[in-house]
């Protein structure tokens, strides 16, 4: 049975090219990145130039970024970061939707004391823009906010957050989660050129690179503190041995991704729009995405219907889709679901679908026609109990 | 010119199973373990297998153990996670000459106002355990030790260290920075089984795995905290999408290294010992490994011949070997150097050799004929100047 792949949110395949390049680091480039001979110093250099290439893409010099082990390390990192930097009587915002590795970390600032605010969001996930005008104000320390959501695909207006917190909070460190983001969306709400974020982090397996490696950039002005602490790699900055294989690894991924990026997206805004449009026929369906959303990633609820349930019918037929966010490990209620006010009749029924540049409309009709079946037969089973 | 590489202290060449294994599992087990559908199941299990190996060559449960992007990750969250459950009039030990990823945590807290002791070494790097006998106390919370030193392979006393800590403080976390011991001493003083440790940090690069992965095991009642918070793998010890093919990789690499070990160890004692007996020949050289060291790592000073010269002169000629740790980048004297009381006009012409299973004795004699001449040549020009 042929495996139609649509948690690409969760984690994409890795590209022939990139695994061919961590087949050949892992053989050839082994050497101590930091030790004094010739060959080290050519692993040296390609990491030099993989740290070009990821930078370019997120718009900072080399100098400005640093490695990572993912975006979890990225965002835990920029975050411990400037709130230890606060001194007495300052805030830090967030939204309400933030992924796990942001929202987690602002919660434990919380418990600890801090004076934390959560920006709202409506019922497509579009942040409360009012609200942020009234809350932001010369104490916030930091603002903390996605490009993407990854539950929802929801694009933030991260162009009109960035002038308020300029004319509001000038100083404020104003950092992106722009992993679901990250050569996915050449929309004007999230462009960095624009928007010039004083942070970014991002992980290679969302772009088709290998799991456990990512990126920060941020702002010299940033003053970076370090998460980890002992050899002094990356400056200072972020230490441990260069994880090297993986890192040029990523870099090719970036590379490969950022060529075809625009024709991708036209595709997967189409194939999105076609779904939704079929979805929102099915009795008792509701699409939680908003029209302009990402390209390809869809999330929507069915009524009466328990998605866990779902989820193991398709995966019957080789069809593999999320509840929500794979990130998060025994998710029961998403607070995404709670923060979009999705009453708990259709939450049961979320759905995540998310599409690569591989998706084919024959997998998006296949997804619909075992979708539809698979709903009525366990609404049959519901309504027989 | 074929390479001979003397630097496995610094990294190790990845196995070609490992990268075999690394490979598939890029190709093969992309799924996000977190998912819900069975090939997501099937990646969990593998890594669950791979935890198991590990934390059996590590004597835990694998409940007691999480992986992490490496050892400097591994040493940080242990001495964070204690450093932090710390009230108020507590002080932590450590010795000194650790590896900056422990060293440099505990500056970082000795300069934020908390009482750190270093344990001293004698010029052979042992522990003065005298001295810790009278320092070690009810308020000492943590105390973190290295099994084997990295740049001069001393193999630390544990066994007492073990003894001593559970009388004089029962309580206090006894954490262990395994990382040069691991799969490579079966020497008594730091055998896991007998000493049980509440915390070892090991990496996979230096057994032969890849770069970018390691692990923390801990004992259930060190309660550890995690330094990365976010989608709660690890049962919340340590979030971050799993870094499965890394993961796969290391779990080959334990396997395989456990197997060989004893024949390696033997192997090596051999042509340590040759090593040295044929460097403590050459006129004005010092031995600084102690005879009881780790097999096949051997740490040397001559007189008047500067270390870098000397790396650069043996790189010419294919050799690898390194002037101290290449863990440290831009290293000029190594405090390891200080804590021994290494005289500079010695100091300035350490070198230290690291072998692995395939070191012959034609590469060690190839080693010490290119040693000699390049240091006979070097105090020529010194002279001359």
């Amino acid at each position: 049975m042929s495996e139609i792949y649509l948690d690409n949110a969760a984690t994409t395949k890795v590209y022939p090219e990139v695994i061919q390049t961590i087949t050949e680091a892992l053989n050839e480039d082994y050497y101590n990145p930091s030790s004094f001979y010739r060959s080290a110093s050519g692993v040296r250099a390609k990491i030099n130039h993989a740290k070009e290439t990821v930078a370019k893409a997120l718009n900072v010099d080399p100098k400005e970024l640093i490695f990572t082990s993912g975006a979890t390390e990225s965002n835990n990192t920029i975050i411990n970061s400037t709130v230890k930097r606060g001194r007495k009587d300052f805030n830090i915002i967030t939204s309400s939707v933030e992924h796990p590795s942001v929202m987690n970390v602002f919660k434990e600032y919380e418990n600890q004391g801090v004076d934390v605010r959560y920006i709202p969001v409506d019922e497509k996930g579009n942040l409360d823009l009012e609200w942020l005008k009234e809350n932001l104000d010369d104490k916030t320390i930091l603002l903390s906010v996605m490009a993407v959501n990854n539950e929802l695909g929801t694009i933030m207006d991260l162009a009109s957050v960035k002038k308020i917190k300029d004319k509001q909070a000038p100083k404020c460190i104003f950092h992106v989660d722009y992993v679901q983001a990250f050569l996915k969306s050449t929309d004007p709400r999230i462009n960095l050129k624009k928007i010039k974020p004083d942070a970014v982090s991002v992980s290679a397996h969302k772009i088709h690179g290998p799991k456990g490696v990512g990126a920060l950039a941020f702002r010299k002005e940033t003053k970076l503190k370090p998460l980890l602490l002992g050899g002094g790699q990356e400056e200072g900055l972020r230490s441990g041995t260069e994880n090297t294989a993986s890192i040029l690894g990523f870099s090719k991924a970036v590379e490969i991704m950022g060529e075809k990026q625009a024709d991708v997206e036209k595709k997967l805004r189409e194939l999105t729009d076609y779904l939704a449009e079929q979805i929102s026929r099915i009795e008792g369906s509701k699409i939680n995405s908003p029209e302009d959303g990402l390209p390809g990633l869809l999330n929507a609820s069915f009524k009466d219907v328990k998605s866990e349930v779902l989820l193991h019918m398709l995966d019957q037929k080789g069809i593999l889709i999320s509840a929500g966010s794979a990130c998060s490990t025994h998710v029961k209620d998403s607070y995404v679901h709670g923060a979009i006010g999705l009453r708990p009749e259709y939450s049961h029924g979320t759905i995540r679908i998310s599409m690569d540049e591989t998706t084919t409309k024959e997998d998006i009709d296949t997804l619909l026609d075992n979708l539809k079946q698979a709903i009525k037969n366990l609404r049959k089973l519901t309504t027989r109990n």
